[in-house]
């Protein structure tokens, strides 16, 4: 183990995928004292119509803080 | 907290997640008792070569019912 | 399908879990013109020292808040 | 339930999805002793740059590997 | 890869665990022609109150048709 | 986003637990350079009989090994 499931939204570049991959597995196994060959790391990649934070995508919300402001 | 994965077919329109998303997000902070602002909401899509029942995706099922029936 | 994963804090009675549960149900099945029958739901809980915000669980933020304030 | 979510590299043909869904769904059927109606398999494909190990994708750690044959 | 994770109802016995573990893993090998020794499954047990169908537990649904039968 | 669930298996400490999401948390903001508090991490633990490699626990893994090392 460990195995780690990161959800991330789309539009990351490969590099920032190898580098945030290479950055957890090594802050991982040196907090767990495990060898990084036991880390395994799963990236699942979310539309912007697939994440919600308090049923509103990010572009809704920010539409919405907009219009607080001008208001 | 509350976090959400949905897992459901490819095919719905953006404006169905949207509707989705917003009611259960309702429901779970009305339910719980807690902020909408604290419910994260992730929709994974699945292709239809990536949902089985009984070892069956969802057309392979309805050939084999549409067979019964004939047969 | 759908099929849902919902990770909540520990502590919930079986009560507000029997509720949430069908609150949801209802909610897809009507935002996404779908069956109830077809809509599962699996509720995993997560102890007090398994879910973080910032590197923190709830009870270091609220700390941290405190003192903020008495500061 | 079961429900079983299977992570897997891209590029498996629709067959071999059909036919590892079918093989698993026997085996759990079987061993558990359940009806294979009651199980339920989502596969989630992942990219090239969405699977890590040791913090290395696949193809970085056979590069690895052939540097250090050749050292 | 292929990382798989189970779900399923309290109650197994460890001997049932190893069982399913031991033929899905041969079962996902044989099908998709990769080596076992790169198969990984996680089971996660979920409590009676953390499954739900059409919004109902096992125990309510199967009270509900008890009831249905009786009318 | 980044919403991250770490699998593990039973048996680490509190202090542990805090110290790998700290340290997760940091080497992810750093990475995708975005704010720490947009970082959720949820950990879920696995029994020894809840985690498999090549079909065998980590148990039969080590019984396995010492046998062969004997034969």
């Amino acid at each position: 183990m460990p195995i780690i499931e990161m959800h991330m939204m789309v539009g990351r570049t490969t590099e920032q995928k190898h580098k945030v991959a290479a950055a957890v597995t090594e802050a991982v196994a040196r907090s767990l004292e495990c060898s990084a060959d036991t880390v395994r790391i799963l990236i699942t990649e979310h539309a912007t119509d697939g994440f919600y934070v308090a049923g509103q995508t990010m572009a809704q919300r920010a539409a919405a803080r907009a219009q607080e402001k001008t208001a």
